[in-house]
């Protein structure tokens, strides 16, 4: 099956941080492909990744990077495909320095910015676009969710009982 | 024609700061509502609007909100629907706790953000969101970006002629 | 007896950072439940908790949270109780971003915060709470300050004696 | 009427800062008195005012400093009551300062923070604070609550009307 | 005479800012040329300025950029000319986004930041660099530095006698 | 009479956030001197200025600066004198990178700070410092700070009245 | 003797980080005493020990202390000599927290701060201060720092030889 | 062969950060010296160094430093050569003090800054400088750059058959 998001990676020293969000794109049955694209050592092959993403069939492109996190922006300078950007904490600065370069895009080029090493939640982000159209993905997120009520209601009941005095 | 993108604001204060983004939408072609919504004040009617959303036909949420910017993330756990949340700078930190208190939600649930004050590029989001599922939009999506670049470059022309030396 | 303060944390992952609050507790006298209720995945339990509170008897709120941290004022917003926060140091960013999520509340609705993980002192401040209802418990508060206070005055002597040339 | 909330403020030019929080005292009908007492250039004032608070009647300590904020700590100090702490904004870092010299209090003596030039909802919280053993201040509260809900309400009505489309 | 130095800024909005340095280069007779080029507007003229700068006989690139400032790394990615990075200060964080976006390159493709808004001393760098391989130029730097210092002793004569006391 | 303190200024444009300190040296009626000296402009004078300073009679360096402020790690580098700086908030970073340029000196060059564009506060501690050595000046030290009290005294004493309802 | 300087300490927990301050005040003769003082938790202790120190013959006091640092300013208030400030990164925050509540002191009450956890740099200026009074101190301190530029020039002869290619 | 590139570090401590760096410049056949220069434990060396640079044949510094790092401003005072700054992360506020320390310098006196502990980057940086005077270099620059852009892409090609789905 056709890919419909496109996980990139600015290093591949990222990829152990993508664990979790790609097991929630096999959880929701949406495929995928997986990229080690640089936006500042690979330009043009990033250049070529945009522009041929939404000819290919992509429909959402999950961003990863650190540092001064320029994948994004640079992806979405060349394609009308929705962006999600992952900050990465790989510098000294925790992370702070690619949620900046990541969330404060000029006006008219939008990343949208999940939370620093948050890949997880870039996948059910990428869900929930691809759900906009699609309203069985949409419900396979309201399930995601109620699974979670569920998990964390057990755990309430489990505490208040041993903990409560 | 029935909305599919909500603009939800936490403050009527924070209108003017979203005219650019509603003007987006109306360019795109893309119905939409505006609401005034607080995450605090009016709990409950929040509740109920993330509620019904969905069954009401609305695809994409927009959240708009100042100081420790809940509202994203307060509607973002009660729908399926993608919801972007635009950090405003109306306390003494400029934006950056609605910065924080917006892009960093827990795993699961994810508020996709766009930079402090954004409305427009929130409202560009949106349209790519729509575009994901609707050639035509993504069509739209692609010809406000060769718009912009072709002022640019008009502007360009204009500088490099006056200033260079 | 009834439960007089409720403390509600958003994960079972912080649980281990409670237990010096849940000791002031215990040394006070005051009863307690102890609850998980995440306001992002569990968003009905925390409003039916919350609009429960005051009816069941519970005095004080106290709301741990990590990340971009919305649970105080998620309680806050459904219940006339006054609200403590305790922000915790979950994220890359050491507990900053849930700082600013609970303590710049817009104006209207508070939540009350104490510092980055300060489960001990989140307590004490419930304690003074009730305190200033309740002069025996405002006598353990001052016991407790007076016993903190010899505690340093024995470590001074011994130090002074020690270092001192 | 004895006062029970004692509003103390750092410097008589934080005076404007406070209107919202005494109208809402004043609207809550709880007594109060305003101080003018410096942490460090009255340091004998706050110790005396700290110390006769409690046997005077007073409930709650509202303290309302900027640059490095040390009052609320000085008061708790010397107090069994609880203290609120309202940072100022008046230095070059824009009350950033005030707040971790705040909120960052050490184990054993905490002070609650509310948002930086939040007088108004520092009132709120006493008011809360009072209501936790006082069921009239309680339904105060919840009557204000619900008096907020209604303008946001009553604006959403307006806006939705005139700016969806 | 071919430009040396090429000064491109990410948007016209900010040329006012441009104005000293570009005074900077016409003192060392240093011959430039100045464009707009946007590295998310225009990303095909930002990568074709990019790849003929050098055969075109350009030696410096100084890019001007604020928000999520890419312009340097864009540019950087596709060049082996040094490029001076310049954040500015034109969002809502006062250019502690740029800034960040700019000096945090990640390994292998540097770009060298100078201050926020600091044009005059990206161009006085410039000029450092031509002047690494033309005494000429190094000179003229050397005489820029000794001008200074006359101007700075001459203000201290004077505040020198009218203050000291 | 021959100087005890010298203000050393890194701009002249800083003069004006001086004069509350230099008032309080008068008061103090300790002599000093009032210098422009920049650690980049004119490192040469500051050279000077540091090596001769204790030998002309000079007790204590008050170096005033802003942006990457150097000037008082510089001086400090050349005395044996204490060395307090004052960081001026003359940056797009409102003087957040002026304190940390003067505040973290590293392990054996220290220069000790003050609060951004805290000159008066300098010129206290110079006074401070000269007192170590002389009772007389610790005596007006002292009756500063009762002064400072009996004003705030009044101040409480009028808004007590006032304000307290 | 009787110490000149007093090295005060809010919690035991920091001792190991006064290691190298203490020896510096061995070092240079000059006698000293350390204290365990709890501004929050020994108001008392820390009022009566800093209305006595200048009459004890103490002449510089050195203030240890992390998350909200208010020891400093607490005893700055109630003495008339000057008050160094260490803040301690002890807290989740790395010591900004103890940094700001420490050096951002208001007008007429200064602390001057050194570095987070530079103890050491606190005592080598506690030795110029008395060496402000003292030219056998300042003839030390003059000497400690030729014996540490002797030893970095050592460490750069044998890097030079070894590192350069 | 004279060096053309001097690395100047302000602690010996500080050299294990600095092989990267070394390491390109070796590669790239650029001959380089390695100092220990501390400007404020040595400022006389810096001084000398710093002056005889030029007229030695050095053409490019790199300056190293942590905590306030005012090693590469001192250094750029005294010689026209063009100084590139590399801020460690050695204290408490990982970098960030070296980092605003280095980038934020005044006008007139550039320091062009790379990232934190981006030793490498610096290295590069100086490549490009000698390399806007010599063509040989400029091409091992664009050499090094599509090696680095193969690596990627054999990454890539990995990681894509071996990830996506």
């Amino acid at each position: 099956m056709s890919p419909l998001v496109a996980v990139v990676c600015g290093s591949d020293s990222d990829l152990p941080r993508l664990e979790s969000g790609l097991q929630i794109l096999k959880d929701f049955d949406i495929p995928f492909e997986v990229r080690i694209i640089s936006a500042h050592r690979t330009p043009e092959e990033a250049a070529e990744f945009a522009r041929t993403a939404e000819p290919r069939g992509i429909r959402v492109i999950i961003a990863v990077a650190g540092h001064a996190a320029h994948l994004g922006g640079v992806l979405a300078s060349l394609t009308p495909l929705p962006v999600i950007g992952v900050p990465i904490s790989s510098s000294a600065l925790d992370g702070m320095d690619s949620l900046l370069s990541t969330v404060q895009m000029p006006p008219g080029v939008p990343v949208a910015c999940v939370g620093i090493d948050a890949a997880k939640n870039a996948a059910v982000f990428a869900a929930q676009i691809i759900g906009a159209g699609d309203a069985a993905v949409r419900q396979r997120v309201a399930q995601y969710k109620s699974d979670m009520a569920r998990q964390v209601r057990e755990k309430d009941e489990h505490v208040r009982e041993q903990y409560s005095c």
